[in-house]
């Protein structure tokens, strides 16, 4: 009997249920630890994100995460839940506007702004706050499959 | 005595030694444990990454690794060679052009292509290829210490 993947932590939409102005987001409280990880799976180990002291003299006058864990975080809200598995990534744009700060809490989330029906295509507004802060702007273009598409994909038999 | 910030793996470049040209990479094997490291630390556990019964449901055909991993590992450069520590990302745009595949040896580079003497900034082309097949097609923005502002950062004691 067929079966629809589950994951609680997962939703997927396809192309016909998408509407401009449907948002989701991804909350995260970064530790110490994720930093380190970061660095490690990326290879960016600027001392900028582990190293207080030579933090301490830049602008920045202690440690920051690395921008583009916020960019894995947008990812997260659009690989996991809008649109959710069996979407494509084609394009995101990031300005990394402030800083984020181990222990805060950042908020990833993406909204449709424009539905491209000939293409299958959302594109999306996505962002990072912390608290009130905008510290990531930007734009996602995303392939979003029919529903069919969907059905074929997420339906094991 | 002032002892300049020494790491192997690491290179600073001021504003005033940037040319036009300058490239540096970093090129890294992308494992299994890789991917699901960056799934955990992201929150992007699409199964697209993991799941290659699902992934093998999808027009990839198989599991791919995450865009956004080729997008840290280009972090990685210009936060660790080029310009490397003491510069600040200020924006950066992604294409996603083909899939990479675990086993996949990628290759991420930074080129500076145009400098900004009034405002210390680089714009920079950014890309991962793995072997000759271009995976991400991009450009950051960076703003890059002058070397006295450099000094100053690397200089402890």
């Amino acid at each position: 009997m067929p079966q629809t993947h589950k994951d609680d932590r997962l939703t997927s939409y396809c192309f016909e249920e998408l509407e401009v102005g449907m948002s989701a987001e991804y909350r995260r409280r970064i530790t110490g630890a994720d930093v380190t990880q970061f660095a490690e799976v990326s290879g960016d180990i600027n001392p900028l994100h582990l190293d207080a002291e030579f933090a301490g003299r830049t602008m920045f006058e202690g440690k920051i995460v690395h921008g583009m864990y916020g960019a894995g975080m947008i990812s997260a809200v659009i690989g996991t839940c809008l649109p959710g598995p069996g979407c494509v990534y084609l394009s995101q744009s990031l300005r990394f506007l402030a800083p984020v700060r181990v222990g805060d809490e950042v908020v990833a989330s993406a909204r449709v702004v424009e539905l491209f029906p000939e293409k299958h295509r959302a594109r999306m507004k996505t962002q990072c706050h912390v608290i009130e802060t905008l510290v990531i702007d930007g734009e996602a273009l995303i392939l979003v499959p029919t529903c069919a598409e969907l059905e074929a994909i997420t339906t094991t038999g």
